[in-house]
C-alpha cells in the first residue's frame, strides 16, 4: 500500500497570509526540491542535517519565484518516517500556486486527502487511532473536544487497548499451547487468573463503551431544542450566552473566523441549538405539520429549551397557552430535559415572577428566570445547560471514546469477550474458547491498525484535509 | 522607534488547515518559548543552534496543548534581524488561539499590522521600498503584479536609486568642498561630468516616473468598462476568458480562493471589468442619470469594451439605435480605447458578419465578432484587450514604478534635479546649487527608507498584514 510517489501539498489553510507552508513527502522529497531550490549560502540540501532551515530562493527556470525558508526532515525522523521538506513562501495565492505546480511538473504528485497522515501510519509513526486523532484535532474547535482527541494523539487510548491486547495475547498463547498438548490434559492457562482478566477486560470496554455517550456529544456539540416565538428574544439570549468566549477570539486579530450563529461553546464545551418554531399557533390542529416538524426536531435534540417572553406572559391567556404547550412536549418526550427559561424578567415585578414560577414549576422540569438583555440570570443558564453533561471522565482526564468505528469495535470486542467468559465458565474446550479469543484480539487490532485493510483506511483518510 | 517587547502573531493565512504557524520576535523570543516549551529530546533551546528544528510539546500549567515543531532563528540571522522563534502547530483555530494566548500571558504581546517587516526594516534587513515590496508580493495574485513585487523586494529599484544616489552625493560633498575653499574659487567638481550624472539621472527619473502608468494598473488591475444590455453574453465572454487560468487554480485543491467574478488574468495581466448597462434606453432623455452613470463608470476606466448580442442586431432598427450610442460614447472620450465585440456569432451568417462589420468598423475603433459560447474569437480579443497594456519594460525585466509613494517621491526628485540642472547651466553659485541637491538626495532617501519618520511608516506598514 505505501507508494513510492513523492507526495506535495499545501499544509497552511488555504487563503492569503503572511507565509505559507507547502509539504513535500517522499524517497525523491530531497532531489525534487535540490532542483527547484537554490541556498542564498551555496550548500547542498542533501548534505545537510535533519531538522535544519535553509534560506534561498525557489528558482523555475532562472525565474525566482519567491525567497523562502526551507526545512528539512530525514527519514525516519519526520513526520511520515520518510524524507520531507517544508517550503515556508511568501504567503501569496499566486505564489503557493506556482511553487506547487512547479514542484508537480519537477515529478511530484498531489497529495490525497490525509495521505501525509496514512504514511505516517504506514510507517509506524502513529497507530491507527492516533492518526485519526489527528483529524479531530485539526477540528477540534473547543476544549473539551481539543483535549479528548490531543489525549487520543499522545496514545493514551491506544496504550489503554493495547495493554488488554497484550495480557489477553499471553492467555490466547498458552490456551494454545495447551492445544498442542491435547492429549496430556494439561492447564498452562491459569483459569482463576484468566477469569479475573476476563472481568478486568470486561470492566474497561464497557467503561470505554459508556464514555462514547459523552464523548459523542463533546465532539459534535450537544443539541439544544430552543422553542420560542419569534422575538422571544433568542438571539439576545445566545450573544448573552457567547459573550465571554466570543471576546477571548476576538482578542486575537487573524485567526477569528465566521462563527455559525447557533453554536455555542460554555466552558469548553460545545452546544448546538436547533430553532423550532413554537407550537402555539397551531394548537387546535393536533397533527398539523408545523408541530410534527417542532416535535421532529425536539426528537434530534438532547435537551429542550422553551423560551418565552416574560413581559407578554402575564397577558390574558398567554399562561394558559403555553401551559398547554409545555404539557404537550412532556407528553410527548416524558424523559427528556426540558428547561423553561423566562425572559425580559426586567419587565416584571418579583410578584409576576414569583407567579410564572408557581404556575409553571413542577417536579420534572426546571425554570429560570433571566433577563438576556440585562445579563441577569445567565450564569444559572450556563449551569444548567452543563448539568447535562456527565463531564466527570473529562475533568479526571479518562479516556474518552468519540469515534464511532472505535465504538463499534469496542462493542464487537465485548461481545466476544463475554463468550469466552462464558466459555470458561461453562467449561468450553479450549479449541473453541481459542476461536472466541482470537475474534476478541482482532477487533481490540482493528480499533489501533494492527488489523486492518485498505478499505477501512481509504475509509479513514477519506475525511481529512488535504495537506495532512 | 525600535520597541524592545517581544511580539507574537499567526503568521500563516487565518483559519483551519493541516499546520498553522506562531511567529514570535524580540529579545525574550527565546526564553518565552522556553516556558511553554518541552522538547521531546530534553534539549534546551537557547543552547540550539540557529537554523534548526526541535519536536515537543506546547504545555500550559502542566496541561499538553499540543505537539508541535519548533524552529529558532537566533539574532541577526532572521527575518526580523532579532531573535526569532516559529511555532509549527496543528492547525484547528482553537489551538492557534490557546497557544497565542499562552504566549501573550507569558510576556509577549500582539504583533502590530506589519511590525515583523518593521523591525526588519529597522534592523536593516530590508530598506523600506524592499519592506514595502513585501506587502505587495502578498497581495499579488498575477504573474505581472508578482513579478514586479518580487523584482522591488529583491533589491531592483532600490540599487537603481541607491547608485544614483551615491554618484549625486559625491557630487554634492565635492561641491560642499569647493564652499570650504570659497574665496579661493577653486572647482572640485567637474562641470561636464556633473552635467552628464545629471542628464543620466534625468533620464532614469524619467523612465521610473513612466512606468508607474503600467505599474499602477498592473498592481491594481486594468479597468475595462464593458457597456451591454443584460444578456448579451457578458458572464458566458468571462467565463471563456477566465477558461485555461481558472483551470490552473482548480487542479490545486486548497488553494483556491473565492475568485470575484469580474476580476480576470489574462496572461499575468489583470484585468477588473466594470459592469456599466447600455445606453440605449435613455437615448432620448440626453441628461438622464442613466447615461451620466454609465458616462461616470466609463470614465474610470483605461478600455471601454462594447458588448453587443449579434443575434438580435440583425433585428429592423437595433443596428441604427447601436451606432448612436456607440456614436455618443465616442463624442464623450474621443480617446478613450474602444473595442465593439460582437457576441453569439455563430448565429450569423458570413454575410451578416461583413455587414456589420462594415457598419460599426471605423478607424479609431477595433471591432471583434466572437462567440463567447463556442469559444470562437476569444483569443483574439484577449491579444486586443493585452495591447493595451505597454509590458516592454515588463518583458524586458526593468525595474517598474507600482508604489504611489515612490512615484511621488521621483517627481518631486526630478522637479529638484532640473533645478540643480538650470542652476548648473545658469551659473548659480555652489552654496545655492548644493540646497537644491541636498533635497534631491532627500527624495531619493525617502524611497530606500534613509530618510524617514514614524508618521510616515506607520502609515506604511498600517497597511500591511498581521503576522509580516
Amino acid at each position: 500500500m505505501i507508494s513510492q510517489e513523492t507526495i506535495v501539498a499545501l499544509a497552511s489553510p488555504s487563503g492569503a497570509g503572511a507565509i505559507a507552508v507547502i509539504r513535500l513527502s517522499g524517497k525523491e522529497a530531497l532531489t525534487i526540491a535540490e532542483q527547484v531550490f537554490q541556498s542564498v549560502s551555496g550548500k547542498i540540501l542533501s548534505k545537510q542535517k535533519t531538522h535544519t532551515i535553509h534560506l534561498g530562493h525557489i528558482v523555475d527556470d532562472g525565474k525566482v519565484l519567491d525567497q523562502v525558508l526551507l526545512s528539512i526532515f530525514k527519514n525516519p525522523n519526520s513526520y511520515t518516517g520518510e524524507d520531507v521538506v517544508e517550503i515556508s513562501c511568501h504567503g501569496s495565492t499566486y505564489i503557493q500556486q506556482q511553487i506547487i505546480q512547479l514542484l508537480l511538473r519537477r515529478g511530484c504528485r498531489m497529495a490525497q486527502a490525509g495521505e501525509f497522515t496514512l504514511r505516517a501510519f504506514l510507517n509506524g509513526k502513529l497507530d491507527l487511532s492516533q492518526a485519526e486523532a489527528v483529524a479531530d484535532l485539526i477540528s477540534s474547535d473547543n476544549e473539551a473536544s481539543h483535549q479528548i482527541a490531543m489525549q487520543q494523539m499522545r496514545g493514551g487510548f491506544s496504550n489503554e487497548i493495547a495493554k488488554l491486547r497484550e495480557e489477553l495475547l499471553n492467555f490466547a498463547s498458552l490456551i494454545e499451547l495447551e492445544l498442542d498438548f491435547a492429549e496430556e490434559d494439561v492447564e498452562f492457562a491459569d483459569r482463576t487468573q484468566f477469569n479475573e482478566l476476563l472481568t478486568r477486560i470486561t470492566f474497561v470496554l464497557k467503561r470505554l463503551i459508556d464514555s462514547f455517550a459523552v464523548g459523542n456529544v463533546i465532539k459534535n456539540g450537544i443539541p439544544v431544542a430552543i422553542v420560542g416565538e419569534p422575538n422571544v428574544g433568542k438571539s439576545t439570549l445566545l450573544n448573552a450566552l457567547l459573550n465571554e468566549e466570543r471576546a477571548i477570539v476576538s482578542d486575537i486579530a487573524g485567526t477569528t473566523r465566521d462563527t455559525i450563529e447557533d453554536e455555542l461553546v460554555i466552558e469548553g464545551i460545545g452546544f448546538r441549538f436547533i430553532d423550532t418554531a413554537g407550537i402555539r399557533e397551531t394548537k387546535d390542529v393536533v397533527e398539523s405539520i408545523g408541530i410534527k416538524k417542532t416535535f421532529e426536531k425536539i426528537e434530534q435534540a438532547q435537551v429542550v429549551m422553551y423560551l418565552l417572553d416574560g413581559s407578554w406572559m402575564m397577558e390574558d391567556g398567554s399562561l394558559e397557552s403555553v401551559k398547554i404547550e409545555i404539557e404537550k412536549i412532556r407528553n410527548q418526550f416524558p424523559l427528556k430535559p426540558l428547561i423553561v427559561v423566562i425572559n425580559k424578567s426586567d419587565t416584571l415585578t418579583q410578584d409576576q415572577i414569583t407567579e410564572l414560577t408557581q404556575q409553571l414549576t413542577t417536579d420534572n422540569r426546571q425554570l429560570i428566570t433571566i433577563s438576556a438583555k440585562q445579563k441577569i440570570g445567565i450564569d444559572a443558564l450556563k449551569n444548567q445547560l452543563l448539568s447535562f453533561v456527565n463531564t466527570g471522565a473529562l475533568r479526571n482526564n479518562e479516556t474518552i471514546v468519540t469515534n464511532t468505528r472505535h465504538y463499534d469495535s469496542l462493542l464487537k470486542a465485548l461481545e466476544e469477550i463475554q463468550k469466552v467468559s462464558f466459555g470458561l465458565q461453562s467449561g468450553l474446550p479450549s479449541d473453541l474458547m481459542a476461536i472466541d479469543i482470537k475474534q476478541a484480539l482482532y477487533y481490540f487490532g482493528e480499533i489501533t491498525g494492527e488489523v486492518t485493510n485498505d478499505e477501512l483506511l481509504g475509509n479513514i483518510f477519506a475525511n481529512f484535509c488535504i495537506g495532512k
